[in-house]
């Protein structure tokens, strides 16, 4: 059941920023595949978490990718942590949760979740099983597994230290509990985002320290947001939610600027590496970027709305926005900004031939047919400032743009 | 009972290195004196420790002292640490300790301890009571009331950090652990040597932390050996070990280096700080030291053996050593040391007037009436090399030295 080893590692590779390390990786990929024995991925993931965009999703989908290849995923929530808050009582967020309401946030959390994972091949775990009942000696010899130097040298922690803010002790625990998650779950493979990557190395280092198989750190690069230059995160607004509507998911997808459209192809799709090659080259020969991205849109809400879902998200897109989204269909008029109202510019949109005279556009509002950016409005809102970029439609295919 | 604050103070003061803090201090000793209520002093101990010598005994002594005020001692054995051993396996004889061995340390241990303590007025604890009981959550909160800035500030662990010597992260949780015991105890007042400083301020820190009044940190300094140079120790065989016979104690108290004589006193002795400025005052108008070591013989072999073991180590010392002590009462001979037998130098010995003849000192020796450096020696042991400094006696009285 089992693909090949090879045919495996090409797809494990894909948008991978890197595999610590690939020969143990191969090692470990062979021996499952002769004994047919599905490897075990982890990710931990914090239960504080907000909304799961496809940024999030990135490391989820090559779980799911590897599900797909056989293996078992193993969803660790560390609710450990969660229980104790900060117990400095300084970090704002992290007050301490009730069982209830850790077990309530899995809940919402592991639904979004399985948008994307095979939840037949996945198990839920907390560390709070295992780490709550740890003895103190215990900690301590677990503490005794790596030196201080060695944890400082995370670069969050060396630069709080030698910025001199204050780190407390209890921090240092944190990548150690993580590493202990690894022994406990006897993970063969842990997953993570860059930002991951000394506290996914830690468990490597304490599995050996107790004489286990060490496991494979498989970094994935952290998504662009729609804006191409921020990491992709719900307060910068530069999001794609897995959640949101198919019709919203598609339009945002025909956003996302043309130089990121093959990492997005290789990070939040399925899409196998060979057919992104493809692409890759038909972007190189010129094809349109947006005709490529209309596939692109169409993979993403496939995903996680199905076919009919990706269907209505395109036939949405394509009536009500591509031709705006055509800016030399949209006549600019050049006004005053945030000082002309609208109806001072009547005048403006007579000679563009928008409109062919004031009574007419009067009319045409009152019988709910003309829109300002997407909403229709009413005759008293001629009283309203024009701003940069606002767009006005009558029907479905006049529009006129306001610029400076 | 219990004396008033100000005489109390002077007597806790004497000989301490540094008290933190004074003030503090005061305002514990009148509020025991108001409310009849004696103070709670704390002392730790590690169960591996060896045999006490007179320099471990400087905190105890000043711990006796307290309680002859009326205050009441803890000794805290740290068998949990000991139970634990070295985690890393690299510390040679911090092996873990079975429960046995740990309780059989502590009594050898408190055996001794009971040379200088006030048994009535003192309780042993363990620190694994409730060291062992913690969970990891408790370990964190525990954790999370210090910096890792403010545990690199020891100095040990400074100087690691910079010579890039490994520092196990679990060697960061002894200080913590210590001050745990302050919080468990409610310890008033801590003791210790001016090594154990900053684990002994950490004990204030964390008492603060939990909304307790801060202990009072006493530091004795460490007391200079026989050599008058280095701290005293075992190892370095300058040390007066508190169970040595009354003799051997008497006469290493002997060759204390005048210049430390006030000292001893301070740390050594339960003499009154007063009585000390006493003896500080003869000194300095010109009385012999001598005669004022033979005082402090006195007080130390009587603090250990009671006044009968202070007379006989002071007879003893008097008939077998006195003389000898004086160099010019004993004649030295020069030998080619390492090389001569103790046949070969008769010549010399005759030459001395130390016997007339061979003859005689063959006989003197089948009687029995010859020693070699304390030791009876026979007729065969004349074929034994001379070294430096031996020291041959005939009878009481009749000595002679073999120098180069």
């Amino acid at each position: 059941m089992l693909l090949h080893p090879e045919e495996q590692m090409k797809i494990i590779q894909k948008g991978a920023e890197s595999i610590v390390d690939e020969k143990e990786l191969m090692i470990k990929l062979e021996k499952s595949f002769k004994e047919q024995r599905p490897l075990t991925i982890k990710l931990g993931l914090d239960p504080s978490a907000p909304d799961i965009h496809i940024g999030h999703a990135v490391v989820l989908r090559k779980i799911k990718q590897m599900q797909d290849l056989g293996h078992h995923a193993v969803i660790l929530i560390g609710d450990f942590t969660g229980r104790i808050g900060d117990p400095t009582g300084k970090a704002k967020g992290r007050t301490a949760l009730s069982d209830e309401q850790v077990k309530e946030n899995a809940i919402t959390y592991t639904d979004q979740i399985f948008r994307v994972l095979d939840q037949e091949k996945t198990t839920v775990r907390f560390n709070s099983e295992w780490l709550s009942n740890m003895t103190f000696e215990e900690v301590i010899r677990l503490a005794a597994s790596t030196s201080v130097a060695r944890i400082l040298e995370r670069d969050d922690f060396q630069k709080r230290y030698h910025n001199q803010t204050p780190i407390g002790l209890h921090e240092f625990f944190y990548p150690l509990m993580q590493a202990q998650d690894s022994v406990e779950l006897k993970a063969d493979i842990e997953l993570g985002g860059t930002d991951q990557t000394f506290n996914i190395l830690m468990g490597r280092t304490l599995q050996k320290h107790v004489g286990m198989e060490k496991q494979i750190a498989i970094f994935m690069p952290l998504l662009e947001g729609l804006d191409g230059v921020e990491k992709m995160s719900k307060s910068l607004g530069n999001y794609i939610g897995v959640q949101e509507p198919a019709e919203v998911m598609f339009k945002k997808v025909m956003e996302v600027p043309d130089q990121l459209i093959i990492k997005y192809f290789e990070l939040t799709t399925d899409v196998h590496p060979d057919d992104v090659q493809n692409i890759k080259n038909r972007l190189d020969h010129g094809e349109n970027p947006r005709d490529i991205k209309l596939e692109l849109a169409g993979h993403i809400t496939a995903l996680y709305h199905g076919k009919e879902g990706m269907n209505a998200g395109k036939h949405y897109f394509e009536t009500a926005f591509q031709q705006r989204d055509i800016p030399d269909v949209i006549p600019e008029i050049l006004v005053d900004l945030e000082k002309d109202l609208l109806a001072d510019v009547i005048p403006q949109l007579i000679e563009a031939r928008f409109v062919k005279s004031k009574s007419e556009l009067v009319r045409l509002i009152r019988q709910n047919g003309v829109s300002l950016n997407q909403q229709k409005i009413t005759a008293e809102e001629l009283d309203r400032v024009v701003m940069n970029d606002d767009v006005l439609k009558i029907g479905k295919k006049r529009f006129v743009k306001f610029v400076k």
